[in-house]
């Protein structure tokens, strides 16, 4: 693969100043956004599998109820996702796919063992998820923009497992260092499982690094990460675990 | 505990006429109408949760995405429920509490093996608990009466599981043999729990056969019991399997 010049990198093309109909009319930026919003799609699906899963360790009733709440706003995001592929004439499972492998592998080699690991991995993945579409939103057609917005909203479960982690440290400051490792192992597991992605997806990928979309290139990709990895340390500083 | 007489039953307290702020002035009524809500509440978390489970099962994505719409259903029955207890200032964990150690045994005995088996689990078990709710609706006051009829709202989940087992059986008839037995297994498992409840709930007892609400006699139960057990019966013709 060519590494794409940065000064040829087309970042006049201001995508994200267009709406969907006309940005669609580009077949790379078309099967990009496909895949942008089938990988979305399987994750928030997977979210919500993850969620009720993650309920049937919670301690109290009402912890249950509160997970199951989560898990149903999941799926409430993943059905506009799927109803927008519908939409624009992709076949959602065709487009969600692809993606499956990835996240189910990662799913699987991170299954938390109790629920305060449930937690801090929700609220990693889901923190580190959000940042990562934010970034890639900012630089999309209008009309996709606000689709990856909206699904992003927060569904109340950072405030929950930021609360409840903190209670548990406190209350018992050993149990600190065991999550503090538990999620460094999932930002590790995050970033291989992404790696995988960008290699196999051909149109994800050139959009990301290719100029495909406004403004990205390899230094702003390395960028977005260096900012992405911050956020995901300053978080675990806030949750009282060292990143 | 004694035989209510079926001559002392007062049938004239005419219980479907009234809305909750009457009814709910007989502290009787009150208890077994919190007891039946929260019985209600937790059978909708579980049937999330179960939902959920099974989706992990499900053979395609489709099928999963059509569990999952299901499960979130459900979320939201329980979410009425929940509110319905906290606007009628009864503590929600408390009122599901005594229910859910019932129907987590249940659970736990009948976890399903695959695919179809949750399927018909999911259906015996919804259709069953739909039938004893609505003949119990039609003798509670009106404003109960008509939370517990919506949530009981068909959530799509008969038609899809009656489709997929029927093109399961007949693709190999061998399964049916199968699921027959699976689904008998079932229906002994519901009622001994369902007897469990019975001898330890009083409040909800005492309803069903002791005429805090409308018409309920002990030979109306064993009446009741019947008609349920030979829909579950029709049922299962309907979805190819032996009764």
């Amino acid at each position: 693969m060519e590494t794409p010049d940065e000064t040829t990198a087309p970042a006049s093309t201001a995508i994200a100043a267009q709406d969907w109909a006309t940005a669609s009319g580009d077949p790379r930026y078309r099967a990009a956004v496909i895949d942008l919003l089938g990988a979305l799609a399987y994750g928030e699906l997977a979210a919500f599998e993850r969620l009720a899963e993650d309920a049937k360790l919670a301690p109290t009733l009402s912890d249950k109820a509160e997970l199951a709440a989560m898990a149903t706003a999941e799926f409430h995001h993943f059905a506009q996702l799927r109803d927008r592929l519908s939409a624009v004439d992709a076949e959602p499972t065709a487009a969600m796919e692809p993606f499956a492998t990835p996240l189910d592998d990662f799913h699987r080699q991170t299954a938390p063992s109790d629920w305060l690991e449930g937690l801090v991995k929700a609220y990693v993945g889901d923190s580190i998820a959000s940042d990562f579409y934010r970034e890639v939103a900012a630089r999309l057609d209008s009309d996709t923009r606000e689709l990856v917005l909206s699904v992003l909203d927060d569904t109340g479960h950072a405030s929950f497992a930021v609360e409840k982690v903190r209670a548990a440290i406190e209350a018992e400051p050993r149990v600190g260092g065991r999550l503090a490792l538990w999620a460094r192992r999932l930002m590790g597991e995050a970033l291989s499982q992404a790696q995988r992605v960008v290699a196999d997806r051909d149109a994800l990928s050139t959009m990301l690094v290719g100029g495909v979309a406004d403004g990205f290139d390899l230094a702003e990709v390395g960028r977005m990460f260096t900012r992405i990895t911050e956020a995901h340390t300053k978080r675990m500083a806030a949750l009282g675990l060292a990143a």
